[in-house]
């Protein structure tokens, strides 16, 4: 019998904001996997350590942050493999994913490698984009309104069209992009509606009107505009 | 001292993806607001209903559907009273939400009313769209990747352009709309990538090729169509 993989979702980052279906399989887990962004600390890890059993083996998947996309592939190469002998071996492996597995999660990688071969349940978590909503008092949508979500790293003249043509809107991946989506925004004349937060639900959030936000943004950061115009909200 | 109203998150259905903040608040509640359709069973206290305190006050918001909004909004208007009433007496209430409460959820009418006069916690929940997609096996967005959120009762013109010109894509509320929903997507030649979700994580959940869907969809069903492109997933 070969074990099963699961993609566990953890939410945005306050470790009571994961479900209890990942609390109970972290609890229970005889091998953790998770990813480390270029040897930093494992945030992913960090929501789930009270959780982690003593003594539970833990595979680490270092990711390099190259542009090019090889180098982290095989990383992904690298840690499937190991998790891949982990499950022949019978055991289970939980892998720990920051908000949810298939929301620009890197569980999608090993999902790839992975899902062919072995049983694997993905278990959602809370994103990033409700719980900074919630965070920041912003209704998202309601009715027929549309939702966009857009990563920050987008070249600036598709953000520009794509920022005019939504509803309501959340901007992703922010860090260094910061300027360029504030000038954008700006722009669109949608200044007075957008939202900055960063780390939200975090001891060290940080929730301010765009106009205010401070010029250097962390990765973990977005920016919330909403439609705003129905007279019931 | 006045009491606490806390807008509450359930997740998609299945009770053990409501987070462990959810469950901590549920089973402390004294007393309990949720909203039920037009007289309907409530979807949001089924999912919460193993926590429920014995004894808990429990203030239902019977809401009717009709296409008029002032209906609607005069039951929202009532129910408000009766919360704001319970947390001048110094309660907290909890408020049962399906999915997330601002995700498209009608706690948001209740924030409007009440968020001024009190002190209101959002807890964010997981969202039916990462539900679908970990039941669904589909990896929603990677990288620079956009999403777009949809609800079918759109008009069709306006469905295909958005759909055209989307990437990854989550259309919901597709009930009545789906044979609609069904010519757009194959028109604009989707039908390959486009899956039908229904009921995601609840034990009479369906997951089939949009091709291959029923011809009566239920309010809480789902298409998702992915991108698709990355080499590596």
């Amino acid at each position: 019998m070969t074990g099963r993989l699961y993609g566990v979702g953890l939410g945005p980052g306050a470790p009571d904001l994961m479900t209890l279906r990942a609390a109970r399989l972290i609890e229970g887990a005889s091998v953790i996997a998770y990813p480390t962004l270029a040897g930093g600390e494992s945030f992913a890890r960090s929501i789930a350590a009270d959780l982690i059993p003593a003594g539970a083996e833990e595979i680490v998947l270092d990711v390099p942050m190259t542009l090019e996309r090889a180098p982290a592939q095989a990383a992904y190469d690298d840690g499937a493999a190991r998790i891949a002998a982990a499950l022949d071996a019978g055991k289970d492996v939980v892998c720990l994913c920051e908000g949810d597995p298939f929301f620009y999660g890197s569980f999608m990688y090993l999902f790839a490698r992975l899902s062919e071969r072995f049983e694997v349940e993905v278990v959602p978590g809370v994103t990033s984009v409700t719980a900074c909503a919630a965070r920041a008092g912003m209704p998202l949508v309601a009715r027929n309104e549309r939702l966009t979500i857009l990563p920050g790293p987008l070249p600036e003249a598709e953000l520009t069209a794509r920022i005019a043509g939504a509803e309501s809107l959340a901007i992703l991946k922010v860090g260094r992009h910061l300027p360029k989506l504030r000038d954008v925004i700006g722009r669109l004349g949608l200044m007075d509606r957008a939202v900055y937060v960063e780390r939200a639900t975090l001891p060290n959030e940080v929730i301010l009107p765009l106009a205010k936000a401070p010029e250097a943004a962390p990765y973990f950061s977005m920016i919330l505009i909403t439609k705003g115009d129905d007279p019931w909200l």
